[in-house]
């Protein structure tokens, strides 16, 4: 407690640089940082450890701003406390190529730990970082080595609270009694329609205290600092619940418009951004002052923060000593390798091997693997026994007083909550030592969308577990058959969709999921039965797309993926029939064989013949890898699977009619391209 | 009160059903209906008031199952009422082309009010028919002349009470006020993955205690019947909040496995079955018996329904000679017409008219045509002076009480809540008097993308106003900036994605948006100004595509939508002084395009020449449209919006230069046809 004058500069500094930045970009938002600072000048100097120098450092304290738009108070913080970011990325806010964006983006900034703006997904992040503190602790934390302690701190706003991917995650921390979890809830009453009280009229804190969260109120965010430490203090000492500070705010605190809607999303006024820094003690003709003792000030902490880091590295050199295996395996999960030899564990399989659906297919090689990848944390979107995301002996992340699990538990029950879900595995693949794969149905990854986004543009090695991935699934019918979803997620960039046809490929597209370190995947599994297929192994898989059954002087490719592969296998016989020679292309995975040489691409669908895309949902974006596209541009219908893929046509007879229809259509076309060859590449 | 052996053999009649329709399609969820047969059986015969000879009369009580893989309870109750589902379709159940598909449709289903099965989609389309009964009684309603005063009820369970989607609609609903809501909590403590304790411990009730719901608890749902009954009376007394009750029943009610997961998702076994049969004193050997004192009750209550319904009529025919417009004008609304000469209310535009957003040009058809169509309510997720989705005198629709608008206004503030206004908007649509629009980031209608989806599969008139379109909205970064999203809605089947070019194509829009009964639109607008072309109409534009840009002897078609169709003219400039001849065609709409005949599309995209397509993201599908593709593959930049525009080469120049390499690859095919000539039409 005691605060100073250079605290109070310091806060003041930091709604200066807000006014400046959005002025100078002529765009973004200066209220909330301005509202934000004394909360965040208190938590970051008073409770957080963490060194500038090292922002990977694995024990640091987390922070997370859910209302990412505030990001320039992120910004000043972390430049003023010396991490990479200079005064002139300050200048450049909101500028193309600097390093302060718009809202704030993890994989380019030193210090932000996740990337957030789309409201909600930074609060269900922390829930990540939480649980992933939690099980990293009960996993290496010895007797004299408390080596993993940190906190995790999230601000989040009205918008996040109206969102109900913040609503599923605080459930499920609630649930979980993540203890290590400290939000504090920008209660400024000031969303972008207005006054709160238009759309969101319900009682926060009672709803956080239904999930069984520990509840403050702190009604003097502006200036109370000592009222803001003490909440603090009281929610790291409640060990057994997460806990939420409802903190009431003046946004744009300082401005002519503060506590209004016009401080939200807009600059200052030039004359307004004068007199707010008057009224601060700053020159009003300046812009970007920092007052060396606030300069001072925050790298004393920082100093502090680094040598915290010194002996915590100390710590973990006496305990290799002593706990040789664990610190070698922390060690290498921190590089983000995986352990040698695990490859030697997936299974592989013969043509004679039965007809397995490729969702147990995933199980036989979650069950094979989780041994040897230890970071390997499954889990599911209540769907456990319908996905098979969870091997025979798994435990289950449960706090212990549960008495149905362990905080080394490694098999969330995330609820059915498949939007949470998928922003708690970017948390969990961000805090650095987990590798999170988690599992709906394919149709229900839509539901978290605006996560699995997030996934690919954060560069989190994330794993969905998409079962149920076509009409296969039958019965449940049109309202869970996906027909868009595959298309949906080959188009955002930074994601792998795998569809794999049989074992073989659904163990290449483990692989690359596991090894992709930057790249999250969407495994699309069947609830159906598949053969084992003559041509396929890991190796071949893992080009993304390949021959699987070559024809000399073949009359026309079909290239097709997951359940329909063998359906075009058998097509190639019905068209020998008719005196038609066919090849078959298994392309499980697009985006991988996108990155393969030209050369490769068209020896598997080459010139001169035509080629039928065989794929049992939209064509769209099948033109790109064949002339002619075979796929269903409607909804679903519920039924036995083998009478709906009849009733659409899906059969052998159906495929080589399109086949023999493509093969006629082409005839006159001289040259007849791959439709791989292209006029020019695209900018990446 | 009072309930009579006959009570008790109708609910063991809708139990037997239940096992019986899912043992014969050897599929399904018998558990929910099971414990759910006594609730229902009171709300319908108690308390609901419909007539199952016209399901769609419009003062109707509404029933909505958000649980709606217990749809056999449904489908046993519309056959018992005797609306046009028999016996024989119940034996069809979850087969291929049957009226009774594995979750509830309903588009297909007489007396199924929406589409549900995706877990809280039916808990915010309830919400969204509730604010649509109090909206509609608002306006017609008169004194003497209570037309309008039908109740929603909706069962929920607890997979849909850990969906973030409920979360949010329940939020909104305790801030509306809506006391013509009722809900029951089918308490059963069962999910997917077992107990709820995995993964669900929070306090429901409190929650929406805090939300600002009426909540009761029921503590036997399974044979309480009067206890039910007096507690659904009482919720129906609560006039200014919604109510919802916590009802604890026993999943499976009757079978050896009640109260498991057994019960959940699989059939019964057939010696259960038989056992459950016996104990309900039902013949074990026989299968779908219904009693005749059963058909008997609960065909007494359907013709009071009738009866009701011709009173209604009577009423409403009263009401005619004294109210002559408002009776015209619902009576109209039922039809699903629009009003005549609403056309002409349409903004056109011509060439020399300002440059202008294509979001403010969406405002102003908005406040050209909210005054002749008067069944348009729009709104906005909480970014009302960014989506401009509301007009000058738009009056709110807010409970009185809390002084900031009247039930009759037409403007929803959804609050920061995507995925629940979409879902909200289908049930507004279901309604039958409504036409709802509704405005986010076209990035954040990913967050919606669960409901969306049944916008189309339960083919709602649903109007998505989608602004900041792409990388133009510049600064916000890339975060907010959606590169797979318009593949993501043209991959959704009966859906129309229109991202119109200037002001006549924003009109073209709208109207298609609003004749189009059974579609949703998602119309994607910019945030930045775009000119008026030389060659769009509204009448052109209605065709979703169209030459913008005429040339003979051209060299190469380029192909665009939106923003970048103004930058394809300029690019044909360029071209000509590098001696090439470029013809433009603007394709606002692929789906309507796709719609017109061959001729007409072939000569907008016609043979001979190469095509070149120019959108400001991913090019997934546009080789459907183009030989080659000039787009955006990998997430934006936060910036000034004209140079990231020019980061990625979105020039005249940038255009000019992939259609000269376009040109030029193609010369030597012959015949170079047009991408729209295709081997074989799509299954419809």
């Amino acid at each position: 407690m005691g605060y100073s004058k250079t605290d109070e500069l310091a806060i003041n500094t930091i709604r200066t640089l807000a006014v400046d930045a959005t002025l100078e970009a002529n765009s973004g938002h200066p209220g909330a940082p301005m509202g934000l600072a004394p909360v965040s000048h208190v938590l970051f100097n008073k409770f957080m450890t963490f060194n500038p120098k090292n922002p990977d450092w694995v024990n640091r304290d987390r922070f997370v701003l859910s209302n990412g738009h505030g990001c320039m108070l992120q910004y000043a913080l972390i430049h003023l406390f010396g991490y990479n970011v200079t005064l002139d990325d300050l200048k450049n806010f909101r500028q193309v190529d600097s390093i302060t964006p718009g809202h704030p983006e993890a994989h380019d900034t030193p210090g932000i730990e996740v990337t957030t703006g789309p409201l909600g997904q930074g609060f269900a992040n922390a829930v990540g970082l939480a649980i992933a503190q939690a099980h990293t602790a009960a996993v290496f934390n010895k007797p004299g080595f408390d080596l993993i302690n940190n906190y995790t701190y999230m601000i989040f706003g009205d918008g996040c609270a109206m969102e109900g991917i913040a609503s599923e995650a605080a459930s499920t921390a609630g649930h979980l009694q993540l203890g290590n979890l400290i939000a504090i809830y920008d209660d400024n009453h000031i969303s972008i329609d207005g006054d709160t009280k238009c759309a969101f009229t319900e009682d926060v804190l009672k709803r956080f205290e239904s999930y069984g969260w520990h509840t403050q109120h702190v009604e003097n965010g502006d200036s109370d600092l000592e009222g803001i430490e003490a909440a603090i203090a009281k929610a790291k000492e409640v060990k057994d619940k997460p806990s939420v500070i409802k903190l009431t705010t003046t946004i744009g605190f300082g401005s002519k418009l503060q506590g209004t809607g016009g401080v939200h999303g807009n600059p200052l006024k030039a004359d307004d951004a004068k007199q707010v820094k008057e009224k601060f003690g700053f020159d009003p003709e300046k812009t970007f002052q920092v007052p060396q003792e606030v300069y001072d000030m925050y790298h004393k902490h920082a100093a502090e923060g680094a040598a915290a880091e010194e002996e915590w590295n100390k710590l973990f050199e006496k305990y290799g000593t002593e706990h040789k295996d664990l610190h070698a395996d922390l060690s290498r999960r921190l590089t983000g390798d995986l352990p040698e030899g695990w490859v030697s564990k997936l299974p592989t399989y013969k043509p004679s091997d039965p007809a397995i659906a490729s969702r147990k297919l995933s199980e036989s090689v979650l069950e094979a693997i989780h041994d040897v990848i230890p970071e390997l944390l499954s889990g599911s979107a209540d769907l456990t026994g319908s996905n098979n995301t969870r091997w025979k002996n798994a435990v289950d992340f449960q706090p212990p007083s549960l008495g149905i699990g362990e905080w080394s538990g490694r098999y969330l029950r995330y609820g059915v909550r498949e939007h949470a879900m998928a922003a708690i595995m970017n948390g969990l693949s961000a805090y650095g030592t987990i590798i999170p794969a988690g599992g709906t149905f394919l149709n229900f990854v839509s539901y978290a969308a605006g996560a699995v986004r997030l996934s690919s543009l954060s560069h989190q090695r994330v794993i969905y577990v998409a079962t149920h991935d076509s009409i296969g699934l039958g019965e449940d019918g049109p309202t869970h058959q996906p027909i868009e979803t595959l298309a949906h997620f080959r188009a955002l960039p930074n994601m792998m969709v795998w569809r794999p046809a049989d074992g073989n490929e659904t163990s290449a597209a483990y692989y690359m999921a596991l090894t992709s370190k930057e790249t999250p995947s969407i495994l699309a599994l069947t609830r159906q039965n598949l053969p084992q297929l003559e041509g396929s192994t890991i190796e071949k898989a893992i080009k993304g797309g390949y021959v699987a059954l070559e024809n000399e002087k073949a009359d026309v490719t079909l290239v097709s993926t997951g359940s329909e592969v063998s359906l075009c296998l058998e097509a190639v016989k019905t068209l020998k029939d008719q005196g038609l020679t066919a090849r078959v292309v298994s392309l499980p995975c697009v985006e991988v064989f996108d990155a393969q040489d030209k050369d490769y691409r068209l020896s598997v669908i080459p010139d001169g013949i035509p080629t039928l895309s065989v794929e049992v949902m939209s064509t769209l974006g099948w033109e790109k890898y064949s002339h002619e596209q075979f796929g269903l541009n409607r909804f679903g219908a519920s039924g036995p699977y083998k009478e709906v893929y009849k009733k659409f046509e899906f059969t052998p007879e159906g495929i080589a009619k399109r086949a023999k229809l493509t093969v006629d259509f082409y005839k006159d076309v001289k040259p007849l391209r791959s439709p791989l060859n292209r006029a020019f590449t695209q900018l990446i």
